[in-house]
């Protein structure tokens, strides 16, 4: 039997400028354990900065996406132009800055944010397709710019889930672990790091999300 | 009950130029899984070199050990140098080059490698004070060199194992998810990424060795 393939985008590499971390090695691992495959990707273009991740404070760097996502690929990391809708059943997007910085301009723009064009075309050709989008964190915001309307969550803080409510969306509160399942959209999304959560919780969070997306195949 | 308390030395952010960042992820995991509590150091030297992770080729640019670190903590690390023996019940170091690369020199200088000052101090302190030690992947050469004695495994790659041996070493030869257990020294080892390995796979050894090191507490 072949194994269901999820197609997972990655927007860098560190919490505050690209992918996080956890997030992104536990929902490979959770796809794995599950009984599927992952692919990754992620956008071959420049971030849109680079975070001292002790400081917090902007460095003087340029870095670019899809090389610095490679290196939570072991180098096994496509870019994001050659994810085509036909080629996985579902779609993952775990969270991180990089998501509302590098993926689209959230972070700065707030709801009248701007997409990537690339992350705009997959993500649309995914729900066209009536192929299913897990979304970790902050990553809802973006589905719910790209769609216009989506029931997601992004766990419980307020100028967040008034932005997405704002875009189109309808947020649901939740706390660690949960996942909401838009059915009609085939989009399931879970708090994972929105909330204030340990590492453990971030692998119930990640286990819990791709279990849904895979029934939803 | 008070947690016991594993510290955790990463030595960057990545396979190739850093710490592994699957192993690193899911030794954090593990350890808090297992009831037990993690705290992250890292050196703040400046990386050997930034090594472009799809390419494999060398990057013009510097990076700090500690601040890439970073970014696997959450910003969440100290200095290796704030590490003291008295304040953690074990120590732990997940693979990567920047093992053999930041915090020694065995990937370019083999068995006549030299040593960082401050891994080598810890190495030494937590070894004299009958607290265990875990290594993962490539990590168990660092500990044969600081030591001079030790019996370890890094999988059964032939090149590696007999320069672990030519250091003092006695090494044996495991597959996916064995853990070595040098009693007398009060060192686990297990292979990882040293064998081609799967994301689960690494999950396995994490926990094994997790489990190893605590019970030698």
């Amino acid at each position: 039997m072949t194994k269901k393939k999820i197609a997972v985008i990655l927007a860098g590499c560190g919490v505050y400028d690209g992918a996080e971390i956890h997030e992104s090695v536990l929902t490979m691992l959770a796809i794995q354990q599950a009984g599927a495959e992952y692919e990754l990707f992620a956008p071959d273009i420049e971030q849109h900065h680079v975070v001292n991740h002790i400081s917090g404070e902007e460095m003087n760097e340029k870095r670019n996406v899809l090389i610095e996502a490679a290196r939570i690929a072991r180098g096994n990391i496509k870019p994001l132009s050659e994810l085509k809708v036909e080629n996985a059943d579902a779609l993952m997007i775990p969270g991180g800055f990089g998501v509302a910085k590098n993926l689209c301009s959230f972070a700065v723009d707030g709801p009248d944010c701007k997409v990537n064009p690339e992350a705009e075309l997959v993500v649309k050709s995914f729900h066209k397709a009536g192929k299913p989008i897990g979304a970790l964190c902050i990553s809802p915001a973006l589905i719910t710019k790209v769609l216009g309307a989506a029931e997601v969550t992004i766990g419980s803080d307020e100028g967040t889930a008034a932005a997405i409510n704002k875009m189109g969306g309808t947020h649901v509160n939740t706390t660690h672990g949960e996942v909401i399942i838009d059915k009609k959209n085939k989009i399931a999304t879970t708090p994972c790091y929105m909330l204030d959560a340990t590492i453990t919780q971030i692998a119930e969070g990640a286990g819990n999300i791709v279990k849904t997306v895979l029934k939803m195949i």
